[in-house]
């Protein structure tokens, strides 16, 4: 057996049942072991920035890490900014970047570059393997790295020897670090402070975004009338009736600041305390004013759910209390498409346990709060801002979450950095709706030209923030990529092609023009 | 004036006239600068691969650097792949990347990384401004960095308060450190070794790349009976009737072990000693034979054209020595597309000056030798082997060389890591016809799996180098791109495309089944 097959039969020993790949010469053994190794599926991009978000929705879903397979370090950096989401959403992967040989580095080959330097920034854990018969064990305890606590990205770089060198067999699985419990001193103090009266408002991630922690911050609420929110990115959401129909904290830094005035309490449950996602020049880094007392019930490597409850229970509230959206009775919209009737007729018609990948933008604004009284589902957000997220993200939720109904909430400037994503949804014949919204502009950047006193963009802002001309069009470009598509530019129209991807097994993309 | 537009009126004095962008928040004080100060055309990519990418495809050709602005750390990772090739061409550029103000970096905003960390690995210099007073300054140096010597990438990160902050002014353009001159007593010692009769290989890269350098080799050649060889991959070479027919050093190292093995001296100017692009397990990483006597004429940073024209002065060659291709009576193939009728087509009907950049991978290896007797053109390569070079390079060599026609001939594999980039070619009205050979596999994987004795490739790895089902449809995918298309199956079809094509002003794109 050699070093390739010994790591591949570990991953698999390990819970790990896909690899999301793009690989190139370097990783040729990597892949033959993917056939010589049973269990492990290997799933192609064509385009890396396909491969890591794939990852990271899969991880989402799955709750287990997948592989990814990339080919040194321009191939993996083509990976970087979904991993730069990974990273901010702690989902659990573990990357294994080809390296040139370990005796062929020194000869500085067209491919070889410093992937370590190129790595750390997104991983959490990052390790090249020395020889071929060290490189199960590092696949062992990369994946241990990648699942530790709240999870992370872990990055193993394999140089091609110790792939094709000989190896004595697989590693074994080596013990999972739990997310840390939450001390009782802990919840009793956040609990007394809640007690004492100062308006509250509490902030939900990370863990604390399952059914059950948001049931538990629901009774927390009932019984303290402090305020629950989710953080404005959150990374895996489940929401819909039967659940609190809780907002998303706003965001611009104004609206903030605004909404913290006056909390003199602000608990945090598995989510930061809440920053500016830019600086602007009057306004500060962080939102809560200093007049506010800021207690971390969770961090986001805590069991933050438990912790919920514990706070729930020595509140003394009921294990039914709490405000839980009911189905609301929604209608799709009728009309032009604009963020409000794309988002009711999105809600209206979601299916139940279906799960949506929101990199809507601008054009989704509206649908998070119509989604709180739909069909109950899974949302998943942009989470570090890296544009380019939402539609491999829908690839690997649709294959770490087969039999739902995958609906990918995407703006079109954003659609742009990963639209080969689109390719591995017909190769896998996945269940993704694409509702693409073409308002063919930046429409953000052109907010943040008037938020910078750009009251009169010149022709190069133009040039930089519009989208056309020339008009993408994504019904031809999807059909370049193999799937189906039609474009709908009313409400209704928009609702009778849901209704008929909803019903179809396969991908499909609407192009939603608003 | 602000930090931005005095950086802009740096930019312009020091004689860059074009930025390739693809900006968020933080370079809108940047883009609004490009409105303010005169002198920068901007250019829009839908995705940070095209930026770098034209940026490098622009410096080759126009020989002076373009900006690129990018979005911070992960913005600028998706333009990575494309410095590391434009790194191995020595291509000036200079990087801005935004980044989180400066006393906005602590709150760890969800967009914030170590962007230092994924510069380093591309860059010749890196430097984070300070202050918005010191910015311009900042900017000059870097573009003295990027055009020092032979050239390379310099990254300038620009925090969004020194961008907006108040700014005294443009700084003046620093002096330009040229390409170091080649000894006198270097010259000789070749000569003489090159006079001792030992069979000889000149390897040319870089500088010696130029028509003269080209033709000093040629007389050199003449005069000594050495091999002159291409460096594998070059960056820029000008080629066709009327100068020398040199081949390129071959790619897979057994052949390059086998071209070397009685070769007593190897003389490298411009280009360095050839080595194993990947290593395998029973192939050195160093090609040359230990009793090759190596002799460094010129270093890539160094004036290898006057060294080369020095060298044949010493040797006793006459000015019009050595060999020129002839102008080949070369006609259009007929019948199914291949290499062979591929390369001899593209080579009959190849427009004089016209620009090829070559990422045809395997479907192009027959054409170089073809286009030795085409009519002179200028060929750019894959210089550090990151597919998805090819567009974006064609859009940026468009831009460089405006009035000639660019022709990219393009692998369909590594089409898809950037083939964003039609939408510019689109948007600019760009002369650039797109060749784009579709064999629906990548080849070269398919060749690596049998070199690493994988004669019969399971499911796994068949899935991982075959690109159907489903077939890319690139005439459904350039529509959707706003680049007209057709579809070819044979060598008149090729030709007929290609002429229209030569004949039109804009871009097309040309799917060539093979």
């Amino acid at each position: 057996m050699n070093g390739a097959e010994a790591l591949i039969r570990t991953a698999a020993a390990c819970g790990v049942e896909v690899c999301f790949a793009n690989p190139g010469t370097t990783e040729m053994h990597l892949v033959a072991a993917l056939d010589a190794a049973p269990g492990v599926r290997a799933v192609l991009g064509l385009f890396e920035g396909v491969v890591t978000g794939a990852a990271d929705g899969y991880a989402r879903l799955a709750g287990k890490p997948a592989l990814t397979l990339l080919h040194l370090g321009p191939g993996f950096a083509n990976g970087i900014a979904n991993l730069h989401n990974a990273r901010r959403a702690s989902s659990p992967i573990v990357n294994l970047i080809g390296d040139q040989a370990t005796w062929h580095l020194a000869a500085d080959a067209p491919l070889t570059s410093d992937i370590e330097s190129l790595a750390r920034p997104v991983s959490r854990w990052v390790r090249k393997s020395a020889t071929a018969t060290a490189l199960s064990g590092d696949l062992a305890d990369a994946v241990a790295a990648a699942r530790a606590g709240s999870g992370g990205v872990a990055t193993l770089i394999v140089p091609a020897d110790c792939a094709w060198g000989d190896a004595p067999g697989p590693a074994k699985p080596r013990p999972v670090e739990p997310r840390g419990a939450v001390a009782g001193a802990t919840v009793d103090a956040v609990a007394k402070r809640l007690r004492g009266g100062a308006p509250a408002v509490i902030l939900l991630g990370g863990d604390a975004l399952s059914r059950r922690g948001q049931l538990a911050a629901a009774r927390i609420a009932a019984a303290t009338k402090a305020r629950v929110l989710l953080g404005t990115f959150p990374s895996r959401v489940e929401r819909g009736a039967g659940l609190p129909p809780f907002a998303k904290f706003p965001y611009f830094p104004e609206q903030g600041v605004e909404l913290l005035a006056k909390v003199g309490e602000l608990v945090l449950a598995g989510e930061k305390e809440p920053v500016a996602f830019f600086g602007y020049p009057k306004l500060p880094s962080r939102l809560a004013p200093e007049s506010c007392h800021i207690s971390v019930l969770a961090s986001p490597d805590q069991d933050a759910t438990g912790a919920l409850e514990a706070l729930a229970d020595a509140l003394g509230a009921k294990p039914d209390d709490g405000e839980r959206a009911p189905r609301a009775a929604l209608e799709p919209a009728r009309g032009a498409l604009n963020s409000e009737t794309l988002g009711r007729t999105l809600a209206a018609l979601t299916p139940e346990n279906a799960v949506v990948v929101d990199e809507a933008a601008t054009s989704g604004a509206q649908w998070f709060g119509f989604a709180a009284g739909a069909a109950p589902h899974t949302a998943l957000s942009l989470t570090g801002g890296a544009i380019g997220q939402g539609l491999p993200n829908a690839v690997g939720a649709a294959i770490g979450a087969p039999g739902r109904r995958v609906i990918a909430f995407q703006a079109d400037g954003s659609s742009m950095y990963t639209i080969q994503s689109l390719w591995t949804m017909a190769r896998e014949n996945l269940d993704v709706t694409v509702v693409l919204c073409a308002n063919r502009v930046y429409r953000i950047l052109k907010v943040e030209l008037a938020r910078a006193d750009i009251q009169q963009p010149g022709p190069a802002a133009r040039s930089l923030t519009e989208l056309k001309p020339p008009a993408l069009d994504f019904v031809s470009l999807a059909r370049g990529l193999g799937v189906p598509a039609e474009r709908v530019e009313t409400a209704e129209a928009l609702a009778a092609a849901l209704a008929k991807s909803f019903a179809t097994r396969g991908p499909q993309l609407i192009e939603a023009l608003l």
